[in-house]
């Protein structure tokens, strides 16, 4: 029997929280002690890839009370109710189906008489056969010309994950020989985004993917009158070049509009949207269907992980209690995201809606007042940049932020120099290693502006290399942590109206029924 | 007399923090009090900007108090200080001179018998000298052809900062007809980030800039030697194609390696280098000298602001003091910062840098410990790319992020579609003004899912548009500001030994000198 509880009604949090025990990373993380945490405190990840928490500030008690905490809070079987299509998102009163995107986790979930593993199915091999056909020159432009370029139209989810994938598969892609077309992001509202990526690209090759789950984003549906335009004054049938990705009953569906239309539902987030059509069309597009199914593989072999009871053998369900631990007990309020990978360079910025945007709530899922905290601020960048910029506040700042490193063994692209005795390869894991210790164990110094205090705890997630099966792998272990500490927060991580106020808002400046404040700033932008 | 105290020792501040007195936003925001401070609560700024603070916490009794606060500090003289030339940067006992890069703010400031300003403008005049001749073809590659695309080699302040400088003005040069050539970066020492950049690069036209101002970042040195193999492989001569940015004792200097040296010195800090040559040498090639001379004076122009002694006439002054007041009294942890311009993209990954290396100290300038928080985590995205992303925890979420907005009347490339009887422009500056709103009031809801608590502070910055001189004098401001926080909290802004332990540590794995954690870390990189 599932019971929505929240989190501090829990008896285990409440032990959890009176627990008169905290682990002195300085200590545990010197000497042999040390290596035997970093032997010790691993999580077997798909794909190669594995979860380390030694550099976290918790031990056998604190692990202990977390997988008491997981217990109670039920987390292991909410997650089964989830992909077994119970209505999660209690919000919205919607099915919570991305796992289903990319594997059979439980039951055939039906709904409306259609088997919706058959349906995501369905989607892909028509995207897959779509992408074969423009990659054999099936399909072309008017002139007959194979399309080189393909352009995603969309904000929020059906930009932020699929543009991240994307760049964090381009470089292996092409040394792969899998890289088919260029993809390019057209996203903001701001007519500089869309004039100056049309200015820049081969109209009369491209092909456009118009993405919108509701088929009204006024951003993407201004960007797409933007391109028509473009595609119009070169003498280009837009009809042709365009593509949609939206969910069947949107106006967008049945147009004629486009070349295709491909689909997704109301059971897929926007921001967990990226195994779906809405990354499914430009990746298959940009890397061929094979790539993005082995993408698919890694996040589906990473699910079956998160399925697992037992805390310790399930990489998200520690790393969510963890976090919860540090954001609740400890009270650290951000989290910093650090790939040493280039590839990963906005892996950082679509984590921090998956997160943000899920699990940034001040009501329970009943729509109850909670009094505790709940999501984090989440941000980052790529070290070894990073380590170059605003790591000094991490080192030495009076807050502490709790870090969460990843790396890679080998890079993508395998090219490299030999300066000072070592690659640049091993010189940027070389940093990552450095870092954890140097937070973890921090140095004393007489002089206090040199001195360290150490006390900073990270985990690291480490990869043999970056493929495509290791990125779906990384990207389902985050997705189905948020999902965990949605679950323990008793939050509907699967809604997000906190952004309806300022659409309202917009819209009535637009029409220009405003007084007080809003008339005086929109009087300011001369609106 | 100068007197450097801290911050919990001043009176004006122990003041602040017991005024039993709060601004309660959904009040004062409300109807036409909160048109009337709108229009009341704002700074003129240089070059057609003004910072707004309408939507932040304050009224006449707070901002009376943080008047007597930046006066019992000192701000205005600490700064009159600083630009005379006093060694403000205790720690490494240096001058800090950024400012004479774009102007004469004080007096003539002589060191080792050199006039500093006359130092830095000579060192912009030989490198407008040497941009006009590669745009006029006098300097070329060795088969006489002109060189078309400028690499950037440098990491952290060698890099945000030029790099988010060159893409505010990529799309602005490009219509205003003075784009020369485009502009490329390298920095992280994974060697996919070179490889990458060097592959999409046509080498046998590219002019790369090594910029480091000691000549000894490992990253850059590394990805230099990148460089050069595959200019080499191309069967290129490397020091036709590079120049160096560097300090005159460096040993970058006097090589022979490169086509031409320019300078900047020690007190130029990496973070505050973008009117050095740093910024300098790329900018003036990718855009002509005259752009980058129309950015410093920009950034000369909000510098005098910031002189002011009146902080309600000192844009940065009161940005910095309000800034104190929601870290220290209203205890509010990080700040977003959000430009309504697709331009500035990289501008907040800048402020990163730029706020959270300077102020990130838990020790004051004397190397004491402090006992009250300082920088605080920055973030940000532009809008409206944020607002569907993680906007829905600024809106709902259980910790209040103060936001420092930024948006222009007009576009820069001008081209627009009108859609729903609006141009797109209109469209993002209407969402910027909704935003504030939305913030400052909430909206209550019966369902309290849907409820809006408001009481979120945020200012704005206002242009007509994206100038390199409105480029200047923004970039000015957040410098200045970042300066009067340290001087309020009493830290050193310009020195970062945070990030020295991991380099250490980093060169003890590279040379195999590890035990414990450290080695068992190197194992899993299998270092």
């Amino acid at each position: 029997m599932i019971s929505w509880k929240n989190t501090d009604e829990l008896a285990s949090f409440k032990k959890l929280s009176s627990l008169d025990h905290r682990v002195k990373l300085t200590e545990v993380m010197a000497g042999e002690s040390g290596a035997k945490r970093v032997h010790d405190y691993s999580v077997k990840m798909a794909c190669g890839l594995s979860y380390n928490y030694a550099a976290k500030a918790v031990d056998e008690t604190v692990i202990d009370a977390l997988a008491a905490f997981a217990e109670e809070a039920q987390l292991a079987e909410k997650f089964e109710c989830l992909y077994n299509g119970e209505v999660i998102n209690t919000g919205e009163k919607r099915l919570v189906l991305h796992h289903l995107t990319r594997g059979q986790l439980g039951s055939n979930v039906v709904f409306d008489g259609d088997s919706k593993r058959s349906f995501y199915l369905e989607q892909q091999k028509k995207i897959a056969d779509f992408a074969n056909k423009v990659h054999a020159g099936e399909i072309t432009n008017a002139a007959g010309e194979k399309f080189t370029t393909v352009v995603q139209i969309g904000i929020g989810g059906s930009d932020l994950g699929p543009r991240a994938m994307y760049l964090a598969l381009e470089n292996w892609a092409k040394v792969n020989n899998t890289f088919k077309m260029e993809a390019k992001f057209i996203s903001n509202v701001d007519p500089d985004d869309a004039a100056a990526v049309i200015a820049s690209t081969d109209l009369a090759h491209s092909i456009f993917i118009l993405v919108s789950k509701s088929g009204t984003t006024l951003e993407t549906l201004t960007n797409e009158s933007f391109v028509k335009d473009a595609l119009a004054k070169a003498g280009l049938d837009a009809s042709k070049h365009m593509i949609a990705v939206t969910s069947q009953s949107s106006p967008l569906a049945k147009s004629s509009d486009y070349l295709a239309a491909f689909f997704m539902d109301d059971f897929i987030g926007g921001r967990f949207s990226s195994t779906s059509s809405v990354g499914g069309a430009v990746l298959s597009l940009a890397f061929g269907p094979d790539v993005f199914a082995r993408f698919l593989d890694g996040a589906a072999a990473e699910d079956k992980l998160a399925a697992e009871k037992d805390i310790r053998k399930n990489p998200a369900m520690i790393d969510a209690m963890i976090g919860v631990y540090e954001r609740n007990i400890l009270g650290y309020d951000a989290t910093a995201v650090l790939p040493y990978s280039q590839a990963l360079s906005r892996f950082p910025a679509h984590l921090q809606q998956a997160d943000m945007e899920s699990n940034g709530k001040s009501v329970n899922r009943f729509g109850q007042r909670i009094e505790y905290k709940t999501g984090p601020v989440i941000f980052g960048e790529p070290g070894t940049n990073g380590q170059h910029s605003f790591y000094q506040l991490l080192h030495q700042g009076t807050d502490i932020i709790p870090l969460q490193f990843i790396g890679f063994v080998d890079s993508q692209i395998g090219s490299d120099v030999v300066i000072q005795g070592s690659t640049s390869q091993k010189k940027l894991a070389a940093n990552v290693a450095a870092q954890i210790v140097a937070f973890a164990c921090g140095k004393q110094d007489e002089n206090l502006n040199k001195n360290f205090r150490g006390g900073r705890p990270s985990s690291i997630i480490i990869g043999k290399q970056l493929t495509p099966e290791a990125l779906g792998a990384l990207l389902s272990h985050f997705e189905n942590k948020i999902m965990f500490q949605g679950f323990a927060w008793n939050v509907n991580s699967f809604d997000q109206e906190g952004v309806q106020l300022g659409k309202v808002l917009a819209k009535k400046v637009l029409a220009h029924e405003t007084d007080g404040a809003l008339k005086a700033y929109s009087d300011l932008f001369e609106i």
